[in-house]
């Protein structure tokens, strides 16, 4: 299957929102956003590096790039509403696995009700997977690192750490991978935030980030945009009761320092954080206040067995 | 230099539009386009598929992606404004090179007035630079392909098959490589026409192409899209000097076939004519007519010593 093949293949026929102009089949796409911000990230997935066969079918590979992109609307307080795909494909690749990349992405986009409007398709070494997606937020709502202020609530949707847990069982020969299917789809199949995301807009103001690289880089990531120091509580970080029952050396580095939850870590004044409780409940989703913000020097410290440590990136915890 | 480093490091100290509202650092950038409509297109570019170490250095590498993302906004008529960047890096490449092409990059963004909005940096076996470029276009001014109609002039700026020949006389071991300046710059750093596609926004209707697959098979699209017939004269075909000089049995194939030219093939009717020619020449552009479209077939045909002959995407004339 050639380039024109597989684009031919792939291209949509209605889009889901009257914002596309021009989708696929020419030099470029054109949408028109004249009331919101456009909001737009790129995402790139490669063989080896961020998946291997053994880690995931060709379905979950495109399910998983577009929930990464999709997750980066849901943390900025977006809508996201269209993608463009940049695929090179090794000789390898059967067209049936082409074809099941495109079914998982064709499924979270119906899911979340966005349009693939452009793509390149080129063939190489390696599989790269590169999503670049585009969202909508009502001016000046949307939610940026920078937004924490001393004395905010700090809060978590969700469970911490069973993306990572899920895949460090994958990369074992654990037997016990199949009775373990709800970790193994939280690494595989994540659910973005978006309509939590969405329903926050009522506030002026709330800061999130989406949990890609861990609690600990995030929390990091946030101290140093706002120039606040970040407390969090070890015991009250949310943890499945799945993860709980998973007899492993390594759930602290799962919870602090696993990627790819895709949950989001947010922070907002104490007189808000009721509004947070309601849009989590509407959206049938936890949230769980897990620290709080305070004057300080932009960096993240956790208590832990009774004592307050510095918590670094990567979910180093400095013990001394 | 990990990820974070090289983002950190590229990331601009201002943006040239102020359209853009939030750039590198956070989980997305966002822009504000109220009045015109965003024109989006992606295009990859992979070691040993579209270039070699032969063939460019590092900085001809982020030059070229960037051209070919800002001719398709010419090809759109659209004005580029934004890109996003997603990089696949081996570990053989150094420093020093990932910094030469993104000078390539920030060279041809400063001549454009482009900004670099977001970016992955991810490690991989081959070098893959893949662009995202945003550019903007008044509301129903968009150029596209099937806007041909019958009784139209075809027309094409600059010349054909330059690049071709460049990239020919750089893969062989031709001794005059380094005579043929032009033509290896013309490869290497090609000129997107956007200024010239600018200028025709006070046309109603003018269809557009750019041409990175070679004329044969722009014109096949053109002629599909709109469901005319296009005549191209052969002998109208505009060659420059230098690759006339070449003494080369592949001039046709690079005049036809040649891809990566980045010159406009467009089609307007006879009455615009004039209007394209001033334009041509306010922007210090040469334009030719080439042929003209007719009711038809979707086809293509070419003149060529004294026959009428179909023409084929990739250069193919049906000689019976």
């Amino acid at each position: 299957m050639d380039e024109f093949e597989f684009i031919k293949q792939i291209k949509p026929n209605y889009y889901r929102h009257d914002t596309i102009i021009k989708g696929i089949g020419d030099d470029a796409a054109v949408f028109r956003q004249p009331y919101q911000d456009v909001v737009t990230a790129v995402d790139t997935f490669v063989e080896g590096i961020h998946f291997s066969k053994k880690t995931m079918d060709p379905f979950h590979i495109g399910y998983r790039v577009l929930a990464a992109n999709i997750s980066d609307m849901a943390a900025m307080g977006a809508t996201p509403v269209s993608y463009l795909i940049s695929l090179v494909v090794p000789k390898e690749w059967t067209d049936e696995e082409l074809i099941a990349i495109y079914k998982g992405m064709e499924s979270i986009s119906k899911a979340y009700k966005i349009d693939l409007i452009g793509g390149d398709t080129v063939s190489g070494d390696q599989l790269v997977l590169s999503v670049t997606i585009n969202g909508k937020v009502e001016k000046d709502k949307v939610r940026l690192r920078h937004h924490v202020r001393s004395g905010d609530v700090l809060f978590v949707t969700g469970t911490l750490g069973d993306s990572a847990c899920g895949l460090d069982l994958l990369l074992s020969d654990d037997p016990r991978v199949e009775s373990h299917r709800y970790l193994i789809d939280r690494h595989r199949l994540p659910t973005p935030r978006v309509d939590f995301a969405e329903r926050l807009k009522v506030l002026n103001r709330v800061a999130l980030n989406d949990i890609s690289d861990g609690i600990s880089s995030e929390a990091n990531e946030l101290a140093e945009s706002s120039g606040v120091s970040i407390y969090l509580d070890y015991d009250q970080l949310p943890i499945s009761d799945e993860l709980r029952s998973i007899q492993s050396n390594k759930q602290e580095e799962f919870i602090l320092a696993g990627g790819e939850d895709f949950e989001l870590l947010g922070a907002v004044s104490e007189k808000d954080w009721p509004i947070v409780q309601e849009a989590a409940e509407k959206s049938n989703l936890t949230v769980t206040q897990v620290g709080y913000a305070t004057d300080g020097d932009s960096t993240v410290y956790i208590h832990q067995d009774e004592k307050v440590r510095l918590l670094k990136r990567g979910g180093y915890v400095h013990r001394n």
